[in-house]
Order: structure tokens, then C-alpha cells, then sequence
């Protein structure tokens, strides 16, 4: 029996105004379509919704805009990690306040090759300035774009000193062999998916689920595929993870946030969807529709 | 006749007090220390300055502490670039008020293999935004930390569409050769060295200068390399040069942020200068020793 957050889940996009700020309306909309559309929970202001591009205010006024509209907390996993130790305090401090189930956590990803004792500290100082039993951590292991790994053995340090806030993990590696590592290491830690193609193995191998962002557009596909599984239907699950396999080559063939929000644009009839912040840059018509073009031949309709 | 920042400038430390906030007080007798020794700028809030792990509220806090302490605005360079654009908007006007010659900018530096396309967009939108004529951006290369390296097509269109605005580069690749390639490229592009040993070499090649780490404790040794050179002095020079390179290569045996610090401690008997931010950890006894013993052997009292 599960006990805490596990399953299907979109790292959320941000849509924004022309002004290039969050749109807050937006937001909501697409986190409401997303809980109706077979997601589990909603990993809003992550990588995939451009939250390093935006200042602590603004992402505040995101948390306070998704409470206020009724998301519900046990649905939020916000990422909260940024290279200021009093940001990451501030942020986490009000996702709790939104009620969210679990917050996730980069590690500070400015200053590079350093120590675990430097990111045990650094996690460590942030649970104990948060000071509260509610927080749950879900460690956030992204070295292709952090560039600063988090390692078994700082793992298992954290966890050692903090069994209740430490509560899982998003695996961005790509490295199935990582992820079941941790699984076999740290019982009871949540190891979720970062990539379509090893949701299901990762389930097979006792993960938790997949917290990815093709989930925007494809969370029925994963719902099917995580109930298939759940099932005991191996044939269904297997087509469900070819399905999501081949959707994530094509998107991921694309700078992918900015092909996300081209597939939103073009499903919603909304242009204001391909706005990204800088240092994003949307697709440019050709690749736009030779994205629209691969996946209609992918029978694929978001 | 230079008519801009040129010369030796230290990335300065910043000092923190026990609850790892700035402290001012601290960071304003160091910065005025710095002038006495052979600074012509100050590089403050940079890598070195553990700007990265200090949030917006904190770094505006500095600018106006050196600003209400008098420190002069020609002197410095403040670092402002941030991931998120308002961020380094916000920073950068409050550097101008400051008075501050130029600023050093990063480019937004957590999502990677972003386009020159993204880069020319954050910058552009940066200047835009600022709005101010006294606006003087040092572009920061320095790919080993960032992970986001500054091309030489980027730095041309940049210069191309705001000739004013865009007056120099900070370059801490080590490359030497992409300084000297700069410097034939962009005539008035003011190229600073971020590594003592390619100082002179620069200088060679019609650099402007340097800003690094160790000039914390060692502007007095790059002041005189730099008055030889003007003076056509090349033996004094090389002397210089080589004693810079022999103590960069013993703090960069360490992490070098924490072994500047513990040379400060050391030297101004103040055991507060050891504090860094997470991730940074201190020095460990063992290290103190080893960064003390070798910088004795080369004859350094700081």
C-alpha cells in the first residue's frame, strides 16, 4: 500500500504572458487539465517549467496562485532547489504552506565539482531552517543540466540523519542502472523516472513512477501504461512504454520545453503557449512542423 | 590612453558572519584594503564573492553597503548576472547606482546547450530592460563553472547591436588563445584574464587585464608585474609572472574559495573569514597546514 506520492507525474510547463510573466490563469488551467488527463501529481516550477528563469517573487506568486485556485496540495511537488540556500528555505517554506506533498530539491548547481560533505550541508542546513515535520524531500539528480550529481553515498548520509524528510528521488540521468541502484540501497525511498523509455522498467524494478515532460501532453499514455502494470496486463503495459518511448525521440530530437509549448499551442489554439524566457528560444517554423509532422505520423494527439 | 576599467582586479571574498549572512562591515575594510594594495577594481559578487549562493535581497544589500561606505563606483565591477532575468535586471540597476564602471555579467547559466539565438536573446533583453546609457556589461566566459560558454559569433553580435553597452570580457577559460582571438577580433572589447598565470601573456597580446581569486591576497604581486610591463621592464615582469603562477598553482591545488579564505583568517587573525555558504566546506585542519607549509616555502606573507 502506498502511502505517499508515486505514479504519473507532468514536470509542469509555465505558460507566460507577453510580458514574459508567469501566466498565473494559464497555470492553473493546465495543471486542472493535467489532473483530469491521468497525472497523479504535478512537479510545478522544475526545469521543464523555465523555473530557473524566474526570480523567487515570481515563483511565490505561482505557489500562492495554485493554492488560492484550489489545486490541491497532495497533487504539488514543486521544485525548490536553487543555488541561494534563503531561496530554497523561502520556496520550500511555501510549498508547505500550499499543502504540497513533497518538494523537489536541486542541490545548489552554480559551484561545481564539489564535495558531498559541501551538498550534505547545504541540504542539511535548508531541512533544519525549514524546521518542519511536514517536509518531504524528493532529491533531485539531474547531472546533465545541474551538472552537480548527487551520489549514493550522499544519499544514504541524508537519510541516515533525516529518515522522515528524506522521501525519494527523480532520477533525470537516464540511467536505469542508477535508479535501481537506489532502489535495491535505500528501501522505502521513492525513485521516480525522469524519462519516458524507463518509467516501466523502473517500475518492474520497484520504482515509484516517472515525473517527466512529455507527461504535458502524454499523461493519458502513462496512466494507461502504469494501470496496465498494475494489472499484471504485461502486453498493454509494453505497448504503452513503445508508445511514450517513441513520443519522447521525437520530442527530445527538439529543444524539448520549447516543443512542449509549440504541441500546447497547436492543441489549445493558443499562440501565447510558445512564448519561452530567454536563454529558451521557441521553434522556428521549420522545426515546428517537422515536430508536427513526426508526430502525426505517430498517429499522436495530444 | 585607457579610458575604462583596465589593470588588476580581485574577485573579492565575501566575508560571513556566523549565521552565514554578508558581513558588511567585514567586506567594506577588505574591498578598501584591496585599494591600498594594488587594486585598481573590485570584482565584487563574482564566483569568488560566493555570489551564487547569496539571493537577490543579500547582493542588493552589498552594493548599497559599499555605496553608503564610499567605496568608489569607478572601482567596481560588480558580478549581476543570474539565472532569471529580472534578477539580473534588478542587479544590474542597483550596480549603476552604485556607480559601479561596468558590471560583470553571466549568462543565465542553469539550462545548458541553450542557442546563441537564447544567449544573444538574455543579454539583449538585460540591456533593454536596464535602459540606462552608463550601462557597461563585462560578458563572463567561464565555461568549466557555468557550463555555458560565451562564442566569439555570439560576443560579435552583441557588439554589433550595442557597441556602448557591451565593453569588455572576463575570460577564466585558461585558454589563452581564445583571449588573444577575442582581442584581434574586437577591437576596444576590454579582454581581463580570470587566471594570474595568463596576466602577463595577456597583457602581451593587448589584454587589459586581470580578475582573479588570488589577487584577494596577492594584488600587491600583480600591481608590480603590471608597472614593470608598462615600464617595458620584461625580466621584472617575468619574475612577477612567475611568482603569481607559482601561487595560483598551490591555491588551486585546494578549493581555492575556502584556501583564500583560510589565507585571510590567517593573515588578519579573524577565524570568521573561514566561513563559506554551503556547498562550500572549509578547509580541514590537515589542508590548512598543507596551504600554509607551501605557501611558506614560496616565501608568501600575504
Amino acid at each position: 500500500m502506498e502511502t505517499g506520492p508515486n505514479g504519473v507525474f507532468a514536470a509542469v510547463l509555465t505558460p507566460f504572458n507577453e510580458g514574459l510573466g508567469p501566466d498565473h490563469e494559464g497555470l492553473v488551467a493546465h495543471c486542472r487539465g493535467l489532473l483530469v488527463r491521468g497525472c497523479d501529481g504535478l512537479a510545478v516550477l522544475g526545469t521543464t517549467g523555465e523555473a530557473n528563469s524566474l526570480d523567487l517573487e515570481e515563483r511565490l506568486g505561482i505557489l500562492d496562485a495554485l493554492a488560492d485556485a484550489g489545486i490541491p496540495g497532495r497533487t504539488l511537488m514543486p521544485g525548490t532547489g536553487c543555488c541561494a540556500l534563503p531561496d530554497t528555505v523561502a520556496l520550500t517554506r511555501r510549498a508547505l504552506d500550499a499543502g504540497a506533498a513533497g518538494v523537489l530539491m536541486l542541490p545548489p548547481f552554480y559551484y561545481k565539482s564539489v564535495s558531498d560533505d559541501g551538498l550534505f550541508a547545504a541540504y542539511s542546513e535548508v531541512i533544519e531552517r525549514v524546521g518542519d515535520t511536514r517536509l518531504r524531500v524528493y532529491l533531485y539528480h539531474f547531472p546533465q543540466m545541474s551538472a552537480v550529481p548527487l551520489s549514493l553515498d550522499l544519499i544514504e548520509r541524508l537519510l541516515t540523519r533525516y529518515p522522515d524528510a528524506i522521501a525519494g528521488i527523480k532520477d533525470s540521468s537516464g540511467d536505469l542502472a542508477n535508479m535501481a541502484a537506489m532502489v535495491r540501497a535505500f528501501p522505502g525511498l521513492r525513485v521516480f523516472s525522469g524519462a519516458d523509455d524507463l518509467f516501466l522498467p523502473l517500475l518492474n524494478q520497484g520504482g515509484a513512477g516517472c515525473i517527466t515532460a512529455l507527461n504535458n501532453v502524454a499523461s493519458d499514455i502513462s496512466a494507461k501504461t502504469l494501470a496496465a502494470w498494475r494489472r499484471g496486463e504485461a502486453e498493454k503495459a509494453e505497448a504503452g512504454h513503445e508508445k511514450l518511448s517513441a513520443l519522447r525521440r521525437i520530442v527530445t530530437s527538439f529543444p524539448q520545453i520549447a516543443a512542449l509549448k509549440e504541441i500546447m499551442a497547436r492543441r489549445d489554439k493558443d499562440n501565447g503557449w510558445r512564448t519561452v524566457r530567454p536563454p529558451l528560444v521557441r521553434l522556428g517554423a521549420k522545426q515546428a512542423e517537422g515536430l508536427a509532422r513526426a508526430l502525426e505520423d505517430e498517429n499522436f494527439a495530444p
